[in-house]
């Protein structure tokens, strides 16, 4: 067992990472004492609500369907009335057991019921893990667009079951690991040194090894947000080949591949410009292919895709503003940078040489 | 024209009060720049949108259905769409017109979208002018109660405009002034003695005599406000005669009385409560109901209500923590203090002697 501290803008967190019950320990001192709510999906609680709830035996529990066509206002509200008909106030707590969607809408359930109160992550997904229970963002998406509606609210503390990787299915165990390279690839060339040389170990879902590559993902990422809580600057970092991801998600119409498999391409295309842009040493770029191929990730754009489209669509991300092209490159493995441009013709050149 | 600063954790805002266009000069600067939907209800409306419209002619507008049934999820969603449907990034500005209702549910609305945007009340009731835009609560109702979802949300600037008030309801002008009484009771002995004395020209809309009292009443709001954002302590003593006032409304179905007509009745209760419990002056608390009813406010329970009825919904208040009866109370004028009982035989008692 290890953890570690998230600072934030109005307090600390803890993450502890384990494999055994004595993981659970503070979180069932805490919510004995408490009203409580576990908020989980029929996905995660077939395999793992019963043993939460073995923890947390005073706890109601709230089983919502499954998957990001879920991540709704209505779901929500299926949380805000379950409190209400338990009668729950502001000293109750959450307790979100899934994946990022389940995360998302728990967490922003919390943020809303009587103006906020504590909710705990016990993230049951690789990629929740190592990304979405760190930062504090949560919320719902609308017809018009994913996470249009939402709030930042920090968990009072995350617990991290290396257990429940034991039942996720291969191509999510997958995705995740696209995050962790995108956190070495960013902060720490050591890190994806390690990773190169564990990557069997990690294959294997080795939990020693699991322990280290997420507890060190877990640093990189809480140390960039605790800077820039708001996302106003070095948080962009981390959207290191997020927006082309975020672009082959829309064009795919969010069927084809997963977000980690989308961030893994996003993230060859990011490096293969940074090889032009910003002179990334070509075999860094090889390197990285190569460990997420190893994961059995994807690692090139699908035939068939229009690259008019895909540009069109990172355009309309979000993180494009002011009618500038913002990219996150990379210099070096560990060194990101944030290049400015006014049109897409850098993007345009990219694509045309694939 | 005057102006205050009112400081909270994240940063400050200022509250313009005036009765001319020059008010307005700062809001039309920063909305000029920035994507503007103005919010507020058919009532207002009819009366004010135009006028606003001048102000801020780039600026889109929706109208809600008004009144408090209508401060729903539902019609916080129609913010929502419209925001989706204008295509409104980050950098939008919603300009919330109208009462507490209007400003609860537009400020919600900015609370969540993409997890927080730029907010301005132009609070066209007294009520909402020297109450709800100072303090940062926002929200919704529930089928299961009032303000059961919600966020704390900053406004970015607040303008009064004097003018406003002079197509305002009678009773609802009445309304308003429980809650400047009410400030000048927990804070200000001196503002309680100008209040008496300037109650005929407050009675006359005389905009002079507005300007002083709304600031006074900001102000000692604000004060009160700032130290305790989040309400753990100091913040209670806003509650002077709300714990009487929201179960006066709940008996009577929120039918009988507005808000601030509840809040007379509960201020008077509070006084003579305070007469037997903390020693507070009796002519304190004849001057009071005297004042009150010079601006036409009830201050006394109507026949018929059920004194078990009543102490029922004052447990139910979330006010009432622990098991416990916490009430705020006065030792004097501007000297109000918190005192718990284990029991309700207090007020029992208080209801008894009416």
């Amino acid at each position: 067992m290890t953890a570690i501290t998230v600072r934030h803008r109005s307090g600390e967190y803890f993450i502890r990472i384990g494999a055994d019950d004595r993981l659970y320990e503070q979180l069932a001192a805490v919510a004995d004492s408490r009203p409580t709510l576990i908020v989980t999906d029929g996905n995660v609680a077939a395999h793992w609500l019963t043993h939460l709830q073995t923890i947390l035996p005073h706890a109601a529990s709230l089983v919502l369907p499954a998957g990001e066509t879920a991540k709704t206002l209505v779901t929500v509200e299926r949380i805000w009335s379950e409190l209400s008909a338990l009668a729950y106030g502001r000293d109750a707590l959450i307790v979100a057991l899934g994946g990022g969607v389940v995360g998302d809408m728990a967490g922003f359930a919390a943020a809303c019921w009587m103006r906020g109160i504590d909710f705990i992550q016990v993230p049951t997904t690789l990629l929740a893990q190592v990304d979405a229970s760190i930062g504090g963002k949560t919320g719902v998406d609308l017809p018009a667009g994913k996470n249009l509606v939402g709030a930042f609210h920090q968990p009072a503390a995350v617990f991290i079951d290396l257990r429940v990787l034991e039942t996720l299915p291969q191509r999510e165990y997958a995705a995740g690991m696209a995050e962790i390279v995108k956190a070495a690839l960013i902060a720490d060339a050591g890190f994806l040194d390690w990773l190169a040389k564990n990557a069997g170990a990690l294959i294997e879902r080795d939990t020693g090894a699991l322990q280290f590559a997420i507890r060190r993902s877990c640093e990189i990422k809480s140390a960039v947000v605790v800077d820039d809580e708001r996302e106003t600057g070095k948080r962009a970092m981390l959207n290191l080949g997020h927006t082309f991801a975020h672009a082959i998600e829309s064009v795919t119409h969010y069927k084809q591949f997963l977000h980690g498999e989308a961030v893994a391409i996003g993230l060859v295309l990011a490096a293969e410009l940074s090889t032009h842009e910003c002179g990334l040493d070509a075999s860094v770029l090889n390197r990285l292919a190569a460990l997420l191929e190893s994961f059995g990730l994807p690692v090139h754009l699908p035939a068939g895709i229009d690259n008019d489209a895909l540009i069109d669509a990172m355009r309309r991300d979000k993180k494009h503003r002011h009618g500038r092209w913002r990219l996150v490159l990379l210099e070096a493995p560990g060194h990101a940078v944030i290049r400015e441009y006014e049109t897409a013709d850098v993007i345009r050149g990219l694509l045309k040489r694939r």
